[in-house]
């Protein structure tokens, strides 16, 4: 499947929390063994490590992409719990019919950890 | 010039400051107007208003694209300043060889008011 067509899970693995002992792996490294754990052989998704999104000061973060939809930024997540809403989100994002990720049935942490979101490429905002 | 090929600032009109008065229009909607002036008529950079990027707690907001580049989500923004710096923003990332916006030449606010970035969507990280 291309990049372009693939939904992803992106995990920052250079996040580290304050919490983090200076001799462990950081929190970014281990949510990101743990989403793609999460994923497992799914062929549906993705999940990528990167180095970084830029969201230093409220680490951990991942985005959730897939065509045609909005791009989803979260933050404070917790490495060795949310690696399965990661997933979960990821899904009904691909699903959704109109791009954007619904709240109903959303996982509670992404409801609560939005950093940012990003329009498709080709979107135009209605009644402006 | 289509979408996928043009360089954009996305600037959230629904954010609203802590300072704006009920009664006024809100930071996000003055910050948009202020960016499509300083665009004028370039043909090289394409301002979208959305509602919203999702960084509704530390607006204003805007977001810097272009093709086979970071995405970059800035916040925090005044909206009576920063329309020029968006502007030169977006032709910095657009000239940049590596699609990162360069730290060297950046409008300060630029340095200061990163919220997260997104890669390039077929983007491998590399040294894994």
């Amino acid at each position: 499947m291309e990049p372009t067509e693939r939904t992803s899970v992106l995990v920052c693995m250079t996040c580290r929390s304050a919490l983090d002992r200076v001799d462990a792996r950081c929190s970014g490294a281990v949510l990101a063994d743990a989403t793609c754990s999460a994923a497992g052989d799914a062929p549906d998704i993705c999940v990528q490590r990167v180095r970084c999104l830029g969201n230093c000061t409220r680490g951990p973060s991942a985005a959730i992409r897939t065509p045609n939809a909005w791009t989803y930024v979260f933050g404070g997540l917790d490495p060795t719990c949310d690696a399965d809403a990661l997933i979960a989100g990821a899904r009904l994002l691909a699903a959704a019919p109109d791009g954007l990720m619904p709240w109903r049935g959303r996982p509670e942490i992404l409801k609560r950890a939005l950093i940012a979101r990003v329009p498709p490429i080709d979107f135009v905002e209605s009644d402006l």
